[in-house]
């Protein structure tokens, strides 16, 4: 059976666009994925000042699921064995939010198919679906780079929009 | 560079011995790592109606470095890459409590390195050292079982009893 690594944040969780939503909040902007993805260098100096709002408690346990995410993942298990991969190890106060997060949405992905780290290289899988090109960079399977407003330069990897996308390319 | 996926309860940390200091408080039982070694059924009628203390907060914060683990694993760095790879994703709470734990005792070892979760075959190794026989059946590198009081019985890998030992082997 072959093996499938898939990032949690951009990937299974909408995280851009609650960061997008925090950032409004703070900061009286009006920022959606598109406009972020149009000028991802100037939200950045609205965003980054404000970084440390992913440290806090309670960040992760309310990020919106990604549409489609909980269906295709469910149908990919059929086919392949599914690792949920997130280099989370960067935020101490994530991982038990996470595991909780993927217990009330993916409850059909057991605790030994979950991984928080930092690097993802080490990993071996055929497939990582993943919306940051280095952690494609070095994987020994085939990338698939999974859209997202801060990586909308780049170009050498296979992109995928959705995850009615990604069914129709593994299924 | 070789890689090594390095364990952290009764690898790194002194685990066993942690919860049969628990477990003797609890009982009022006089149990040391070298009876329990002895007779492990046994202490497993006495420990297993006890486990929920794997689960509560601060357990593995509290938990003792293992003799030589810190002065062994700094000089393994400069010849190898090392991970500490730990299937802590069962106890959800534990999993800030291991990274603050790292960043005191190991605070060499970058979050980078660190990963937490279930299943460990699908690691990319050269070495793993860990206590668990059944992390090291499927591993595709070379395992070293690390001696603890539970898995006295098993045979048929390497066994290492201390860190001064592994600095032997792999130095």
């Amino acid at each position: 059976m072959q093996r499938i690594a898939i990032d949690m944040d951009d990937v299974m969780a909408e995280t851009a666009l609650h960061v997008i939503n925090k950032i409004n909040t703070l900061t009286g902007s009006n920022w959606t994925k598109e406009s972020v993805g149009k000028n991802h260098p100037e939200f950045n100096t609205h965003y980054l000042p404000h970084r440390d709002i992913l440290f806090q408690k309670g960040f992760f346990r309310d990020i919106p699921v990604m549409p489609d995410a909980q269906e295709v993942i469910k149908s990919l298990q059929d086919k392949y064995e599914v690792f949920v991969v997130s280099a989370a190890n960067e935020f101490p106060l994530s991982l038990t939010e996470k595991l909780e997060w993927l217990n009330e949405y993916f409850p059909f992905i057991g605790w030994e198919y979950t991984v928080f780290c930092g690097h993802k290289y080490m990993i071996k899988a055929d497939y990582i679906i993943d919306d940051h090109p280095k952690n494609l960079l070095k994987f020994e399977g085939k990338g698939l780079l999974f859209d997202a407003p801060h990586n909308q330069e780049v170009t050498n990897y296979q992109r995928v929009n959705s995850w009615k996308e990604i069914e129709k390319i593994l299924m």
